[in-house]
């Protein structure tokens, strides 16, 4: 290294002795070698000529460590020393022919063995095609046009939601209040009223495991074989594709039908987990299918909102369609914008935050709209839906109650901690020990059975019995109890996870047991861990809000049993607390989940302070120990995905630390066939383009632009080559590419180019001209405010004489 | 320009045939020549050496026209034809000294006539010391310590922002009070009960008229001879320093005391304004003079919270200030966390929200804990503060009455623009015919008289008198009417116009006459109109809700009147609506408008539909004429504001188009003598460092990076030169640049440095290294993408050799 810069000095004329120097050793908290440093693949050589090429097969190069490169001094003289590492590749071969590319190929991702996802091009690609659309389109009417279309589709977005929300909201009511009603039905008879020592349940219970398992192992069945993308809740795929990163099959027509089937039937089936998550899911599908105005799954192109079509604009109707299914899904339209700006949304800009607002805002009047036809209610007047139970009269606290919420809140965080922790553990065992399909529909069966298994025994072993009169429960069991008295233990499980969160807020005080409570939690924290995680189609936020209505009010029950003379303990205000302080610990978000329960229990917006007292305690408390159930699972499945800050591992690296080199670069009027070869040898998906090449050496040229695999693709399967320019040239338009997206055709479609061997592509037309630009010197934490801010998939490293010395993705970033 | 092209392609390599073609011809759409075509001023000379040089004086080179260029080509091969423009001079004078510079200066500012507003550097200079510092706090302590004390910092800005809104409050409230009691007493007094067909209202008219125009005198006096910069609601000024635009001033102690006090003296002399607007300005001070640890203007520094001393961390801190103050204003904190997202915040991210909404809640906290202690109210029960009223039953629609919303959404528009237009041309006529500051003093003094003159018209003239009994009338006037029986009218005029606003929303219907409230709302109107713009601190807030909530009513009772079968016709909601839609139409803000109106009245989250729907009617409508009010004024003071998007003029546009060229540019090692002839001949912020220069023509070097003039100020004054580094290098750190910040000296007190003749600066440890550069062929549309999103103050165009082209800064961006 020494000698290069000597070399280099002698061109120089400024050499400075105050330049900043760069430090030369490998920074010690730089990420492992397993994964940063780089691992070439074997050369590539081209063997469609026959002509076998020594070029240094075998060399390792790694990236981030000066004084290990082999670099040979070029011809070129380089500007300063700290662009001497600017990826020049060993000057051997340079007099060999031109078609026969030489260049090595640095896959970061083979050696990380995690899975490859691809990052989404949310960077407009400005070429000469979409300028010329541009052009055409400077009319104040055309923009103004689009403006329209685009409001009109976000409206659609609202209302398809709704629709889907509603759908689903019915026909799970519909078939729990058959399931339990049969089930009580069924223990009615079977337990004599008469006997109150016991009875004959094991009738009833061989029903309930059978109305659990059947619809439970269908589900389990569908998500497993059909699409196991719609596993889970959505939120941590659709958080990750608003972040850049592609999700395949994220949000297709096909994974919201399974996601739907897949939420009924675990539902149904009694699974600790709520239809929450699925629902922001199937809005963002929703939003991805109507923008695009064709679906892939069937085949059908509407030839309408085709300006639409790329994944800059997709990704600002997912955001809507994520906000129009949590305003769905809870009736909150302030809280599911809310909900999308907080934990969803990676970009932002005001215009699209009034767009997803009027999305969310038409979503939940579609909602209200549909269900109070369909229940019946209040001829044609307005009420709100409150899911989780309006509370009949204002929540009022006292200021002493403050470092009581406070408490609750950092239990919340405790117990969110813990719960986060053990379901990762859990979901690392089934990783492991689970990999076959069956077993995972198998295991999605046995939960249930658990479930209902200790439901039954907690009903057996606990007697729990209560007047009936004035409480909410519908359809009280009497099992057990003497007449004018129901079961309440059966009460909290003789319905929906979401029903028994009702409950909880809105029974009056003495409607349990202490014993009850303390068991039901117990359970359902174990239970709901166990669930979250399995192969089914569930969201995790109504069975965290139940266990902390359900540990908030057992605080207030024993509270008071201590405390006779207390007043304040209104049950049904510490279940909310519990509820949100719960939240908080798993779920990490403040704002909006304080939005979301005040919107759906209708508490006054003075109460608003006590909820977000116990969400920020639990938040500080629990981001203490790890981070959100959600960023938990992005981080588990090694999805590349941004942060808001870089990791603090970055700081004081340089970019010079964190790059890919040697790049694969591509001229600006190339070689059809070098062209074919380099996507047939490498899985890049950005190429620099460069001109001023000196023979074969394009990693030497000066970067003119980049240009994306997927359009190199479609120049060849095209045949856009210069030589029969006249064919094509009057009718490609950015169109052209459009048509294909988002399904890119893969390089193996493209047929061998023998009969082709001396056509030429020229780039200039095609290539995106402004790529975004840094220098090998430039700070990481600086760079990566770039990246993030303006959404990039690459960001080429060039020296001071701009010519290339590396290639920054997402996954330089992440490495922790 | 063809001949230069030819001359170019001469030394191509590689001309391509498809590169994208730059239309050479200057757009039509471009803004005018009096602001974009470049003047050059006066050619500068270093006049220290006595030697004069022959440099083209007088020759136009105008920047965003290829074909007037008058370029020569240089003996640098230019790569390509699009960077033939690359700000080379005229290359004669090539072998003139090196302590001789030459360069032009280009003045777009001075041209525009329009106030000289410089941006802010929200940019982070990671210089070499900035290197050095970070390298120190690499540990997890101490970023874990700039957290916590971040966090600190917020809830202070809470808190005290707080206690500020408080004694605001109560002082106006308490002088309000004694000034209507009196003004009550004396029209008692003088107009006998007996007598109900006049009386003399002449003595209370005139105690009236002095009790308005005392205070109203005052407090304009403050603010036109102390800081004039307090007039009007702040926001505009608030909105501008967070895009960028450093407003002379505006977050200074002085300007919170005088604002505090003129907006008392303003709302207790009784002008048709509110306290809102104020009180987020005074957030915003608050937040910048703690975060900064020191003051300015008491000449004190608390020598804590150094690191937060920048533009960039200072920026953070006033947006948490701005919701701080929002919040204190209406009691709403959500609203107040969204207010300054929808309005204020250019820049956004998660954590920034989650602090945001801290300091809002701190502050509604600690109002209420104030305000209820000062009232004594309700014993440590924590009630929310419901500023216009909490209404007692929730307010119910029926589905029938959304069009009717959207009706009202409409006429709010359609008022709020003619509202907006209106009161934008009387501050031009005002700003054109009332230039003195006696003038303006008296100007408002005769709004307020007049305001007196047309209320007591009103009180004379309208006969509208009331049952005494079952309203919230505190203090009833008897005047002109008979016993038991209060003058409605008087109880309009005679409170603040917030509690005139509550009196609308919850007095009971039929509390006033069709005629009473029909003048009332044009009086009120006009008188809003004619006051925003004067010479005083007020919001427009108030006036629009309260104007709004009076047609509002009066519709409801008018329809009331005509189909009296109605059942739905709630006159406090429609006051409500037409509140919402008044304010819709002025401000064009609707989520954060809808929240703050749920939560200082308590209505139901259900009520949150109409409200938004007459929001987003409203906000449609007016935008469809003019811009909202705040916009409006920032536009009318021609203050360089970045828009969301790129101006529509811009699109189609390259950086070619717009950039500033030639740039005075300095050379990494420059001598100390040309700076200071640079700083003192140019008034550039920002000048680009540049290497590999031939001879003097320092545009044409290499680009290496970006010093600011207050850094090179700095550097002169403490004599930072490479001959005497060993005094200064050991002890000199980022702290030497802190330490002058804000408020950098001018260049005037750096003296002559004719002793330091062949003193050199070395640049490379003060400049930033990673300045962002963009080609000249890039797209507007794109560049100003980067440019907002990374909250730039300078971008330098270069050419594909990474030479100088041209620069771009704020104003390039937002000629119309």
């Amino acid at each position: 290294m020494d000698d290069i810069k000597t070399l280099i000095s002698l061109d120089e004329e400024t050499t400075d002795d105050d330049e900043p120097v760069v430090p030369k050793v490998a920074v010690k908290s730089s990420p492992p070698p397993t994964t940063l440093v780089d691992i070439l693949k074997d050369d590539i050589t081209t063997t469609s000529t026959g002509v076998g090429v020594g070029n240094n097969s075998g060399t390792l190069m790694p990236g981030n460590n000066d004084n290990d490169v082999p670099a040979l001094l070029d011809h070129t003289p380089s500007y300063s020393g700290n662009s001497a590492l600017n990826g020049n590749l060993p000057p051997n071969d340079r007099d060999n022919a031109e078609s026969e590319p030489i260049f090595r190929v640095r896959s970061r991702t083979a050696a990380a063995s995690t899975p490859n996802y691809e990052s989404l091009d949310y960077e407009v690609c400005e070429n000469k095609l979409f300028q010329d659309e541009q052009k055409k389109r400077l009319t104040e009417r055309f923009s103004l046009r689009k403006d329209i279309i685009r409001w009109i589709i976000f409206i659609q977005i609202g209302i398809i939601t709704a629709l889907i929300a509603c759908s689903i909201d019915i026909i799970i009511e519909e078939l729990s209040e058959l399931k339990y009603m049969f089930l009580m039905t069924s223990v009615e008879k079977n337990v004599p009223q008469t006997d109150f020592t016991g009875g004959d349940l094991v009738v009833p219970f061989l029903y309930w495991i059978l109305l659990s398992v059947v619809p439970v192992a269908f589900g389990a069945a569908m998500v497993t074989y059909i699409e196991p993308i719609t596993a889970g809740s959505g939120i941590p795929q659709v958080k990750s594709y608003l972040n850049g990163v592609k999700i395949p099959r994220i949000v297709r027509i096909k994974t919201l039908a399974v996601k739907a089937i897949g939420v009924i039937t675990s539902v149904v089936g009694g699974l600790a987990g709520g239809k929450e998550g699925p629902m922001i899911h199937a809005g963002a599908v929703v939003a991805a299918g109507i923008s695009q105005g064709k679906s892939t799954t069937f085949v059908k192109d509407f030839r309408v909102f085709k300006a639409f079509r790329d994944d800059h604009e997709k990704r600002d109707f997912v955001l809507g369609g994520g906000a129009a299914g949590v305003s769905a899904a809870f009736g909150a339209p302030i809280g599911g914008m809310l909900f999308s700006l907080e934990e969803a949304a990676s970009f932002w800009n005001q215009n699209l935050i009034w767009r997803t607002l009027v999305a969310s805002i038409i979503s939940v009047f579609t909602l209200n709209l549909v269900l109070s036809t369909y229940h019946g209610l209040n001829d044609f007047t307005f009420t709100g839906l409150f899911n989780l139970g309006k509370f009949d009269q204002p929540l009022k606290f006292d200021y002493f109650e403050l470092p009581i919420f406070m408490l609750l809140g950092i239990t919340g965080g405790l117990l969110g901690a813990a719960w986060n922790s053990l379901n990762t553990k859990i979901n690392g065992f089934r990783k492991r020990y689970i990999p076959w399909k069956i077993g995972k529909v198998c295991e999605a069966v046995v939960v249930a059975m658990f479930g209902v298994t200790l439901a039954c025994t907690m009903i057996y072993f606990i007697n729990d019995c209560r007047p009936l009169g004035n409480d909410p429960t519908i359809h009280p069991v009497q099992l057990f109890c003497e007449d004018n008295e129901y079961n309440a233990v059966a009460a909290l499980w003789f319905q929906t996870p979401e029903a028994t969160v009702r409950s909880l807020f809105h029974d009056p005080p003495g409607s349990h047991k202490i014993l009850t409570l303390t068991m039901f939690t117990i359970v359902y924290y174990v239970l709901s861990c166990a669930t979250f995680g399995l192969n089914v189609s569930l969201g995790v936020f109504i069975p965290t809000a139940l266990v902390g209505a359900a540990w908030g009010r057992l605080f207030a029950m024993v509270t008071y049993y201590l405390f006779p003379e207390t007043e304040f303990l209104h049950p049904g205000k510490y279940a909310l607390i519990g509820a949100a302080a719960n939240l908080g610990g798993v779920l990490r978000m403040t704002i909006s989940l304080s939005v979301i329960l005040m919107e759906t229990t209708g508490v006054e917006t003075s109460f608003f302070f006590p909820l977000i007292i116990a969400l920020i305690s639990a938040k500080w408390v629990g981001d203490y120990f790890n981070e959100g159930i959600y960023d938990t699972q992005i981080e588990v499945n090694h999805v590349p995905i941004l942060p808001w800050e870089p990791l603090p591992q970055y700081k004081g690296l340089t970019a010079r630390e964190i790059l890919s080199s040697p790049v694969v670069c591509i001229k600006l009027r190339d070689s059809a066939h070098y062209i074919y070869n380099v996507l047939k040898k490498c899985d890049h998906n950005g190429f620099p383009v460069v001109d001023d090449v000196q023979g074969v050496h394009r990693s030497q040229g000066r970067v003119c632009g980049i240009v994306l695999r997927s359009q190199l693709i479609v120049i060849l399967l095209k045949s856009l080559y210069v030589e029969n320019s006249r064919f094509w040239l009057p009718e490609t338009s950015i169109q052209t590419f459009r048509d294909v997206y988002p399904r890119y055709p893969s390089i193996e479609s493209v047929r061998k180019l023998d009969d082709k061997i001396n056509y030429t592509v020229d780039l200039a037309m095609f290539m995106n001209p402004s790529p975004v630009r840094v220098n090998a010197h430039d700070s990481v934490p600086r760079i990566f405010q770039v990246f993030r801010a303006l959404g990039l998939r690459h960001m080429l490293v060039i020296n001071n004489e701009n010519r290339i010395s590396g290639i920054i993705t997402r996954r330089d970033f992440i490495y922790k």
